[in-house]
């Protein structure tokens, strides 16, 4: 049996933001459509490391029948070490057989594929004439963000970004926003604005799409600011007690989430159904149910919508199969007598 | 980040049934001492393809601080095709730091694994002056099976194999296992007699130590065959059913298991306490506590002793980092960079 194994320089060569985004969008659509199963998440807090692990599965049971196996370990204490504080291995199999097809860095595939979470939810939802985006966040995961809704939108032509702990990092983060596109995502963004947002309520207050990627566990974006027709994709919460985003933006918003028992329990919807402002049954649907056409999305310009996503290892699953594909092409990666 | 890969073949290099006999005794040890965490098992039946999937994992989180992962899977319909029914993936993870340390084929280390198993707990329990074994089931389990307790118990001087379902079966496999034990395992066991048991009725009567590992869903061992002072290592039942040996054995039996909780729901021990013949206080307790001494095994030599097995990834993960160490010192195996 051969296997073929995927470093993160091989996933970089291998990946494009596009084909990523099609997947992502697919994939959610088999989820609507029942062809999938998401199996129960295993986690755990290394108490001594103060750091935590995760465990995610799936399959993807259509024509294509494959599952996989993810393990992502986030151990914050690395930084001091000089070692990497987001590392884990993601494996895929054919359904078929049960026979692995390849082993890879995960890290990557989730940066990549989170960022196509959030740009699918936009391009669903968000209204097509929407020309202005806030990206909250300046971390890690905001470049894949900010890839992923290039080339999907390509109507967005000014972007801010947002740092509300580091204002130098907000400067620093927008002034080398393109160039970064183009050498580590090969995207040519030469017509879009990338800005340091300064004040926040003035950036969300001129933007058409809000996307939201921070650790926070209060809210940090306020309803008053927020014009009508605004689309929030909010990918920074998924566990318990996070939030970026006033719970009364949720009041009369459409809301949509990639799993709502998931996004119930440890997404942004959390907070706002915990505390009643929205109910379980006010929540409008899957997105892949908006992207069969399974039921509606926004259905006109005024209205503020909302997609949820808390990650599913089924994103990880499409995105690792296109690597695989990509790197049996191309002869990337080693390949292993398994 | 470097990672090893381990295929079968590098496997069989550089595991030694000795070794991996020691670390899982070692193990066993640690979870007696509270060293260790299992978590929650995740399982899934394909329906279409008529095949089952299992994701174990856990930690050892002592001196040595490591996670684990495995993904094993069952096809039966493979061997129709004419590939492998067993396939999975094993990922051994540093706790210190969350890093990946290698991946390989589990299959051939649950082979291994189990194989310590059921002779650890033969070694512990059965009487020192145990001269004759009897292994039900002529699998692909039975040799690791008998290649562990050759090495673990020098005494063992005649083996019987059983295989109730093919007499044939039971006759080549006994014809070869010396031949197999040298060229699998590299055990030298020129002075053990292999023999079929023929009929199971007397091969059990003169028996010192029992070990079944046969996927049987009803008792194929009776308690009137049983003399008294035998052994039993239940290995083969590990799911919801599945039992080997009449459930009247353990009444007044001593009652083992290497995951208490985890037996009683899926091990040898299911049925009987279900049906009342035990009750949950009967079960003495865990193999590790007997390792540590923190309760007694066997104390007399008339004495029927049960070892019930249902399979832990801890075990897998002292043997994957047993050989990923191997792998490093004797240069075997890809080494990938992650």
């Amino acid at each position: 049996m051969e296997l073929k194994v995927l470093g993160r320089s091989d996933l970089k060569k291998v990946l494009d933001m596009r084909s990523v985004v099609e997947g992502v969008k697919t994939v959610y659509g088999l989820k609507a459509k029942g062809d999938t199963e998401v199996w129960p998440l295993v986690a755990y807090e290394f108490a001594k490391q103060e750091a935590v692990m995760d465990i995610r599965s799936g399959a993807v049971l259509g024509s294509e029948q494959l599952h996989v196996l993810k393990m992502l370990n986030n151990f914050p204490h690395n930084r001091e070490k000089g070692i990497p504080v987001f590392t884990g291995m993601l494996m895929v199999f054919d359904s078929e057989t049960g026979l692995p097809l390849g082993v890879m860095d995960a890290s990557y595939i989730t940066g990549m594929r989170t960022g196509a979470a959030g740009a699918v939810g936009a391009s669903v939802l968000a209204r097509k004439d929407s020309t202005v985006l806030t990206v909250l966040g300046a971390g890690r995961q905001a470049m894949f963000q900010i890839a992923a809704v290039t080339v999907t939108m390509p109507n967005i032509k000014t972007v801010y970004i947002a740092d509300e702990l580091d204002k130098e990092n907000e400067k620093n983060f927008a002034g080398l926003c393109r160039e970064n596109l183009k050498t580590q995502f090969g995207i040519d963004a030469a017509d879009v604005a990338f800005l340091p947002a300064g004040s926040l309520a003035e950036a969300v207050a001129a933007s058409d799409v809000v996307i939201t990627v921070t650790p926070s566990r209060k809210p940090v974006i306020m309803k008053e600011w927020v014009k009508p027709g605004t689309h929030f994709s909010c990918i920074g919460a998924d566990m318990e007690g996070k939030e970026e985003i006033d719970p009364e933006i949720f009041r009369n918003a459409k809301v949509f989430a990639d799993d709502k028992e998931q996004c119930i329990r440890v997404g942004e919807m959390e907070i706002p159904v915990k505390s009643g402002v929205i109910s379980r049954d006010d929540i409008r649907g899957e997105i892949g149910q908006v992207i069969t056409g399974q039921i509606e999305g926004r259905t006109n310009d005024d209205e503020i919508t909302v997609f949820d996503a808390t990650g599913l290892a089924l994103l990880d699953l499409v995105t690792g199969k296109k690597a695989l594909d990509g790197a049996w092409e191309k002869d990337i990666g080693l390949t292993a007598d398994i």
